[in-house]
């Protein structure tokens, strides 16, 4: 029986880096797992592309696609919808690849309860104020959505207790180097290998 | 209160590299942990520097410091003693500093039951053939000693349910880099930061 890939889900707090980490994960030549690219109903921001950030997709369309049970999870952020379709991770799982998302703390929820067995990591902030100041500095928010974000933020960090790991955002390439880290010691965990060993010890 | 450090065990079979693996480790300029050198009763390799690769002692000398629980622990191997001296470990965990053991199984074991939060890394050989041709090569053993060693190879590998984590020795490099990945990882989990953050959020 082949192995199966590693689900590798990167989620955190609103305004704390999460896409700008996973873009420079993927901008690696090195990166050994596929990316899980979103489903969402919010407009695209500059620079965003249809297929590559995201698929953009219309409320209406969304709202089918949950009914037709083909998200494995989905969340509503902000008046809009976000999600992660379901038969790409699980064909890239049972071919052995690893798949990554990147998703809101509610979709995280969605998919520990769904798979347990997967690699869950937080994104945090190195520090409150330092989150506040980057959604101040994102500059499109008013004041009311950054006081409402802030107010998320302190909730999504008591929820850490869900995650496997916790890496602080404190530089973006720091951040990447602990996510591989990570993938690559969790490769290595005991029982995700002990029965290969078992197998060479029955065939010498 | 201050952080405790790491305890980062390296172990694995007779004749797997771990010497090999940990000299390497240590001779990168950016590691960050500190190295326990192990005591031994057996004779110096080639090469191989007191207070450096071991302290070398005699049977009486060592057999001393067991009597008097100065050694975190030790066992009995190819005719020889190997052991850890304990103060040297205790210090260096409660300064917060990491510190490295490369130890042989039948001490990991000992090691785990009185420090079960230590990081237990196992070395394993990509075959039992190929350990078997590298304690050949290794030119310095009877037939004798070499069959003893193969058993007690099967006998280790059937050990590692005592392990977190298992390394392929494929090759010297990856397996180090595999070794940093799991220390980077270990100070990532969730367990030993979630109270960094608790705090950040009352002070905030």
């Amino acid at each position: 029986m082949k192995e199966k890939g590693l689900l590798i889900v990167l989620s955190g707090p609103s305004g704390v880096g999460k896409g700008t980490v996973r873009k420079e994960i993927f901008s690696q030549p090195d990166v050994k797992f596929e990316y899980s690219i979103s489903m969402t109903t919010r407009a695209p921001r500059t620079g965003e592309v249809d297929g590559v950030d995201y698929f953009f997709k219309s409320r209406a369309e969304f709202e089918q696609l949950i009914s037709e049970g083909k998200l494995l999870e989905h969340a509503e952020f902000v008046g809009n919808y976000y999600g992660t379709p379901v038969d790409y991770v699980r064909e890239t799982l049972d071919a052995g690849r690893d798949i990554f998302l990147e998703i809101e703390v509610q979709g995280a929820r969605q998919v520990r309860e769904k798979f347990p067995e997967g690699l869950f990591i937080f994104l945090a902030p190195p520090s409150l104020s330092e989150l506040h100041s980057r959604i101040i500095n994102r500059g499109t928010e008013s004041d009311e959505v950054i006081k409402g974000r802030m107010e998320k933020a302190r909730k999504e960090i008591e929820m850490m207790s869900l995650y496997d790991y916790v890496v602080e955002n404190d530089e973006v390439e720091k951040a990447c180097s602990r996510i591989q880290s990570i993938v690559v010691a969790e490769h290595c965990r005991r029982e995700r290998v002990q029965h290969r060993y078992k197998k060479m010890l029955e065939s010498d």
